[in-house]
Protein backbone atom coordinates (compact mmCIF):
# COMPACT_ATOMS: atom_id res chain seq x y z
CA UNK A 1 0.00 0.00 0.00
CA UNK A 2 1.01 3.42 -0.80
CA UNK A 3 2.18 5.48 1.69
CA UNK A 4 -0.51 8.27 2.34
CA UNK A 5 1.57 10.83 4.63
CA UNK A 6 5.04 12.36 3.90
CA UNK A 7 7.89 13.70 6.15
CA UNK A 8 8.34 17.48 5.62
CA UNK A 9 11.45 19.07 6.44
CA UNK A 10 12.10 22.50 6.74
CA UNK A 11 15.28 23.88 7.36
CA UNK A 12 18.23 26.89 6.41
CA UNK A 13 19.40 30.27 8.25
CA UNK A 14 15.73 32.15 7.26
CA UNK A 15 13.04 33.33 8.65
CA UNK A 16 10.15 30.77 8.38
CA UNK A 17 10.80 27.29 9.59
CA UNK A 18 9.09 27.18 13.15
CA UNK A 19 6.30 29.27 11.04
CA UNK A 20 5.84 27.17 8.20
CA UNK A 21 5.29 24.37 10.52
CA UNK A 22 2.50 26.16 12.60
CA UNK A 23 0.70 27.03 9.28
CA UNK A 24 0.75 23.47 8.69
CA UNK A 25 -1.30 23.15 12.04
CA UNK A 26 -3.56 25.51 11.03
CA UNK A 27 -4.40 23.86 8.00
CA UNK A 28 -4.34 20.18 9.69
CA UNK A 29 -7.00 21.46 12.44
CA UNK A 30 -9.19 22.98 9.08
CA UNK A 31 -9.48 19.18 8.14
CA UNK A 32 -10.32 17.85 11.54
CA UNK A 33 -7.05 16.89 12.23
CA UNK A 34 -5.64 15.95 15.49
CA UNK A 35 -2.10 17.46 16.14
CA UNK A 36 0.70 17.01 18.50
CA UNK A 37 3.78 19.23 18.44
CA UNK A 38 7.02 19.02 20.50
CA UNK A 39 9.24 21.57 20.54
CA UNK A 40 12.83 20.65 21.58
CA UNK A 41 14.66 24.07 21.99
CA UNK A 42 12.02 26.77 23.37
CA UNK A 43 10.64 24.57 26.12
CA UNK A 44 11.43 27.81 28.57
CA UNK A 45 9.33 30.42 26.59
CA UNK A 46 6.34 32.05 26.40
CA UNK A 47 5.86 31.99 22.88
CA UNK A 48 2.29 32.97 21.10
CA UNK A 49 1.94 29.82 18.95
CA UNK A 50 1.98 28.03 22.20
CA UNK A 51 -0.45 30.24 24.02
CA UNK A 52 -2.81 29.52 20.88
CA UNK A 53 -2.27 25.77 21.16
CA UNK A 54 -3.60 25.90 24.22
CA UNK A 55 -6.66 27.03 23.11
CA UNK A 56 -7.53 23.95 20.75
CA UNK A 57 -8.34 20.87 22.53
CA UNK A 58 -7.19 19.47 18.74
CA UNK A 59 -3.79 20.34 19.35
CA UNK A 60 -1.30 18.38 21.83
CA UNK A 61 1.55 20.82 22.23
CA UNK A 62 4.84 20.02 24.62
CA UNK A 63 7.05 22.56 25.21
CA UNK A 64 10.13 19.94 25.82
CA UNK A 65 14.07 22.17 25.58
CA UNK A 66 15.86 23.74 28.14
CA UNK A 67 16.71 26.60 25.71
CA UNK A 68 19.62 27.69 23.43
CA UNK A 69 23.35 25.82 24.05
CA UNK A 70 24.68 29.15 24.42
CA UNK A 71 22.74 30.26 27.43
CA UNK A 72 22.73 27.00 29.27
CA UNK A 73 24.85 26.21 32.26
CA UNK A 74 24.74 22.54 32.25
CA UNK A 75 25.22 20.59 28.94
CA UNK A 76 24.39 17.30 30.28
CA UNK A 77 20.25 18.60 31.44
CA UNK A 78 19.95 20.03 27.55
CA UNK A 79 20.96 16.62 26.40
CA UNK A 80 18.72 14.57 29.22
CA UNK A 81 15.81 17.30 28.01
CA UNK A 82 16.48 16.41 24.03
CA UNK A 83 16.42 12.46 24.64
CA UNK A 84 13.15 12.94 26.89
CA UNK A 85 11.48 14.95 24.14
CA UNK A 86 12.35 12.68 21.40
CA UNK A 87 11.02 10.26 23.74
CA UNK A 88 7.74 11.72 23.83
CA UNK A 89 7.85 12.38 20.14
CA UNK A 90 8.54 9.19 19.42
CA UNK A 91 5.47 8.12 21.55
CA UNK A 92 3.61 10.63 19.48
CA UNK A 93 3.94 9.13 15.99
CA UNK A 94 3.83 5.46 16.90
CA UNK A 95 0.77 5.84 18.64
CA UNK A 96 -0.79 6.95 15.40
CA UNK A 97 -3.22 9.36 17.00
CA UNK A 98 -2.27 12.56 15.67
CA UNK A 99 -2.09 13.10 11.78
CA UNK A 100 -0.08 15.85 11.44
CA UNK A 101 2.87 15.54 14.51
CA UNK A 102 5.42 18.64 14.37
CA UNK A 103 9.13 18.31 16.01
CA UNK A 104 10.21 21.94 15.71
CA UNK A 105 14.14 22.52 15.90
CA UNK A 106 14.21 18.87 16.18
CA UNK A 107 17.38 19.01 14.04
CA UNK A 108 19.58 20.90 16.86
CA UNK A 109 19.54 17.92 18.76
CA UNK A 110 20.60 15.62 16.13
CA UNK A 111 23.39 18.06 15.09
CA UNK A 112 24.60 18.03 18.47
CA UNK A 113 24.93 14.55 18.90
CA UNK A 114 22.60 14.06 21.35
CA UNK A 115 19.69 12.21 19.94
CA UNK A 116 21.75 9.34 17.07
CA UNK A 117 20.09 10.74 13.75
CA UNK A 118 20.42 6.71 12.44
CA UNK A 119 18.20 5.87 15.50
CA UNK A 120 15.98 8.65 14.95
CA UNK A 121 15.24 8.08 11.06
CA UNK A 122 14.09 4.17 10.72
CA UNK A 123 11.83 5.38 12.96
CA UNK A 124 10.22 8.60 10.97
CA UNK A 125 10.42 5.97 7.85
CA UNK A 126 8.65 3.27 10.07
CA UNK A 127 5.77 5.43 11.14
CA UNK A 128 1.98 4.68 10.47
CA UNK A 129 1.06 5.21 7.05
CA UNK A 130 -1.37 8.35 8.01
CA UNK A 131 1.45 10.18 10.49
CA UNK A 132 3.03 12.84 8.58
CA UNK A 133 6.09 14.68 10.16
CA UNK A 134 7.23 18.16 9.85
CA UNK A 135 10.59 18.38 11.28
CA UNK A 136 12.26 22.27 11.41
CA UNK A 137 15.10 23.51 12.03
CA UNK A 138 18.82 24.61 10.69
CA UNK A 139 21.23 22.66 9.20
CA UNK A 140 18.94 19.42 7.98
CA UNK A 141 21.90 16.76 7.36
CA UNK A 142 22.10 14.63 4.28
CA UNK A 143 20.55 11.62 5.90
CA UNK A 144 17.23 13.49 6.83
CA UNK A 145 17.22 15.18 3.65
CA UNK A 146 17.75 11.64 1.97
CA UNK A 147 15.21 10.27 4.40
CA UNK A 148 11.91 13.56 3.90
CA UNK A 149 9.71 13.73 0.94
CA UNK A 150 9.73 17.29 0.86
CA UNK A 151 12.36 19.92 1.69
CA UNK A 152 11.90 23.46 1.82
CA UNK A 153 15.22 25.72 2.25
CA UNK A 154 14.68 29.07 3.96
CA UNK A 155 16.66 31.76 3.12
CA UNK A 156 17.68 34.87 4.57
CA UNK A 157 17.32 37.48 1.69
CA UNK A 158 16.69 40.28 4.86
CA UNK A 159 16.12 40.03 8.14
CA UNK A 160 15.38 42.87 10.85
CA UNK A 161 17.55 41.48 13.18
CA UNK A 162 20.32 42.56 10.90
CA UNK A 163 19.89 46.03 11.34
CA UNK A 164 19.77 45.46 15.27
CA UNK A 165 16.06 45.68 15.65
CA UNK A 166 14.58 43.17 18.49
CA UNK A 167 12.59 39.91 18.02
CA UNK A 168 8.76 41.14 17.99
CA UNK A 169 6.37 39.61 20.41
CA UNK A 170 3.72 37.98 18.15
CA UNK A 171 5.84 38.17 14.88
CA UNK A 172 8.96 36.53 16.38
CA UNK A 173 7.67 34.36 19.01
CA UNK B 1 8.09 57.18 16.36
CA UNK B 2 9.56 54.04 15.10
CA UNK B 3 7.77 51.54 13.19
CA UNK B 4 6.17 48.99 15.73
CA UNK B 5 5.76 46.58 13.04
CA UNK B 6 7.03 44.79 10.21
CA UNK B 7 6.32 44.26 6.24
CA UNK B 8 7.49 40.82 5.73
CA UNK B 9 7.54 38.96 2.67
CA UNK B 10 7.93 34.92 1.68
CA UNK B 11 8.87 34.20 -2.03
CA UNK B 12 10.92 31.60 -3.66
CA UNK B 13 9.50 28.54 -6.05
CA UNK B 14 9.57 25.97 -2.56
CA UNK B 15 7.14 24.99 -0.48
CA UNK B 16 6.17 27.15 2.79
CA UNK B 17 5.05 30.55 1.88
CA UNK B 18 1.56 30.06 2.28
CA UNK B 19 1.87 27.90 5.17
CA UNK B 20 4.18 30.13 6.81
CA UNK B 21 1.53 33.10 6.66
CA UNK B 22 -0.69 30.76 8.72
CA UNK B 23 1.98 30.14 10.98
CA UNK B 24 2.37 33.61 11.21
CA UNK B 25 -1.79 33.51 12.08
CA UNK B 26 -1.51 30.99 14.17
CA UNK B 27 1.36 32.87 15.89
CA UNK B 28 -0.72 35.99 16.26
CA UNK B 29 -3.65 34.71 17.22
CA UNK B 30 -2.45 33.28 20.91
CA UNK B 31 -1.49 36.97 21.18
CA UNK B 32 -4.86 37.79 20.94
CA UNK B 33 -4.50 40.09 17.97
CA UNK B 34 -7.19 40.73 15.26
CA UNK B 35 -6.02 38.40 11.73
CA UNK B 36 -6.91 39.52 8.30
CA UNK B 37 -6.50 37.40 5.56
CA UNK B 38 -7.05 38.03 1.79
CA UNK B 39 -5.61 35.16 -0.82
CA UNK B 40 -5.08 36.40 -4.08
CA UNK B 41 -5.38 33.13 -5.70
CA UNK B 42 -7.35 29.96 -4.24
CA UNK B 43 -10.20 31.89 -4.41
CA UNK B 44 -12.39 29.08 -5.36
CA UNK B 45 -10.45 26.43 -3.57
CA UNK B 46 -11.88 24.65 -0.81
CA UNK B 47 -8.85 24.94 1.98
CA UNK B 48 -7.92 23.73 5.13
CA UNK B 49 -6.76 26.78 6.04
CA UNK B 50 -10.08 28.77 5.31
CA UNK B 51 -11.88 25.89 7.23
CA UNK B 52 -10.20 26.54 10.13
CA UNK B 53 -10.09 30.68 9.72
CA UNK B 54 -13.76 30.24 9.67
CA UNK B 55 -14.17 28.61 12.90
CA UNK B 56 -12.05 31.63 14.91
CA UNK B 57 -13.56 35.13 15.35
CA UNK B 58 -10.89 36.58 15.19
CA UNK B 59 -10.04 35.82 11.88
CA UNK B 60 -11.44 37.58 8.96
CA UNK B 61 -10.33 35.91 6.17
CA UNK B 62 -11.51 37.00 2.44
CA UNK B 63 -11.06 34.36 -0.87
CA UNK B 64 -10.87 36.57 -3.71
CA UNK B 65 -8.64 35.15 -6.69
CA UNK B 66 -10.14 33.39 -9.47
CA UNK B 67 -7.69 30.31 -9.42
CA UNK B 68 -4.78 30.13 -11.54
CA UNK B 69 -4.19 31.93 -14.52
CA UNK B 70 -3.50 28.87 -17.02
CA UNK B 71 -7.02 27.41 -15.38
CA UNK B 72 -8.68 30.85 -16.69
CA UNK B 73 -11.20 31.37 -19.53
CA UNK B 74 -11.16 35.53 -19.31
CA UNK B 75 -7.78 37.08 -17.99
CA UNK B 76 -10.15 40.09 -18.14
CA UNK B 77 -12.07 38.71 -15.08
CA UNK B 78 -8.94 37.48 -13.16
CA UNK B 79 -7.79 41.07 -13.55
CA UNK B 80 -10.30 42.75 -12.13
CA UNK B 81 -10.60 39.86 -9.30
CA UNK B 82 -7.35 40.81 -8.62
CA UNK B 83 -8.03 44.52 -8.60
CA UNK B 84 -11.04 43.81 -5.82
CA UNK B 85 -9.23 41.98 -4.11
CA UNK B 86 -6.38 44.52 -3.64
CA UNK B 87 -8.92 47.20 -2.74
CA UNK B 88 -10.38 44.51 -0.31
CA UNK B 89 -6.92 44.25 1.02
CA UNK B 90 -6.21 48.26 1.19
CA UNK B 91 -9.39 48.59 3.07
CA UNK B 92 -7.86 46.52 5.82
CA UNK B 93 -4.46 47.74 5.77
CA UNK B 94 -5.92 50.99 6.62
CA UNK B 95 -8.47 50.61 8.75
CA UNK B 96 -5.97 49.15 11.30
CA UNK B 97 -8.19 46.68 13.07
CA UNK B 98 -6.26 43.97 12.51
CA UNK B 99 -2.57 43.87 13.82
CA UNK B 100 -1.65 41.20 11.14
CA UNK B 101 -2.72 41.27 7.52
CA UNK B 102 -1.60 38.64 5.46
CA UNK B 103 -1.84 38.87 1.64
CA UNK B 104 -1.40 35.67 0.37
CA UNK B 105 -0.24 35.01 -3.37
CA UNK B 106 0.08 38.81 -3.71
CA UNK B 107 2.96 38.85 -5.78
CA UNK B 108 1.20 37.20 -8.95
CA UNK B 109 -1.10 39.79 -10.10
CA UNK B 110 1.63 42.74 -9.48
CA UNK B 111 4.46 40.42 -11.69
CA UNK B 112 1.65 40.19 -14.29
CA UNK B 113 0.78 43.45 -14.22
CA UNK B 114 -2.51 43.25 -13.24
CA UNK B 115 -2.30 45.78 -9.90
CA UNK B 116 0.47 48.55 -10.25
CA UNK B 117 3.41 47.71 -7.82
CA UNK B 118 4.28 51.71 -7.62
CA UNK B 119 0.88 52.48 -6.46
CA UNK B 120 0.96 49.26 -3.82
CA UNK B 121 4.35 49.63 -2.38
CA UNK B 122 3.40 53.12 -0.88
CA UNK B 123 0.39 51.72 0.54
CA UNK B 124 2.35 49.24 2.19
CA UNK B 125 4.92 51.96 3.57
CA UNK B 126 2.00 53.89 4.82
CA UNK B 127 0.29 51.87 6.89
CA UNK B 128 -0.62 52.32 10.32
CA UNK B 129 2.57 51.96 12.77
CA UNK B 130 0.77 48.55 14.56
CA UNK B 131 0.05 46.52 11.37
CA UNK B 132 2.45 44.13 10.11
CA UNK B 133 1.92 42.94 6.68
CA UNK B 134 2.97 39.51 5.16
CA UNK B 135 2.94 38.96 1.45
CA UNK B 136 3.54 35.80 -0.42
CA UNK B 137 4.44 34.53 -3.80
CA UNK B 138 7.20 33.45 -5.61
CA UNK B 139 9.40 35.74 -7.74
CA UNK B 140 8.98 38.81 -5.20
CA UNK B 141 10.51 42.05 -7.02
CA UNK B 142 13.61 43.84 -6.52
CA UNK B 143 11.16 46.97 -5.44
CA UNK B 144 8.77 44.88 -2.76
CA UNK B 145 12.41 43.12 -1.43
CA UNK B 146 13.52 46.88 -0.59
CA UNK B 147 10.28 47.95 0.91
CA UNK B 148 10.51 44.84 3.00
CA UNK B 149 11.48 44.32 6.68
CA UNK B 150 12.43 41.00 6.34
CA UNK B 151 12.52 38.92 3.23
CA UNK B 152 12.87 35.07 3.38
CA UNK B 153 13.28 32.41 0.54
CA UNK B 154 11.66 29.33 0.34
CA UNK B 155 14.00 27.48 -2.09
CA UNK B 156 12.63 23.96 -3.11
CA UNK B 157 15.59 21.32 -2.19
CA UNK B 158 12.79 18.14 -2.40
CA UNK B 159 9.02 18.02 -3.45
CA UNK B 160 7.09 14.73 -3.66
CA UNK B 161 5.07 16.66 -7.00
CA UNK B 162 8.53 16.02 -8.29
CA UNK B 163 7.54 12.43 -8.35
CA UNK B 164 4.56 12.52 -9.71
CA UNK B 165 2.61 12.65 -6.47
CA UNK B 166 -0.89 14.77 -6.18
CA UNK B 167 -1.43 17.72 -3.57
CA UNK B 168 -2.50 16.13 -0.31
CA UNK B 169 -5.27 17.21 1.76
CA UNK B 170 -4.48 18.59 5.07
CA UNK B 171 -0.78 19.20 3.69
CA UNK B 172 -1.40 21.41 0.64
CA UNK B 173 -4.44 22.80 0.78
Amino acid sequence: MMKRSILMVYTGDGKGKTTAAFGSVYRALGRRWKVGIVQFVKGKWVTGEHMHSKKIEAVDHYLMGEGFTWESKDLEIDKAAAREAWAKALHLIQSGEHKLVVLDEFTYPMTFGWIDEKEVIPHLLARPPHVNVVITGRDASPALIEAADLVSEMRCIKHPFEKGLPALVGIDF
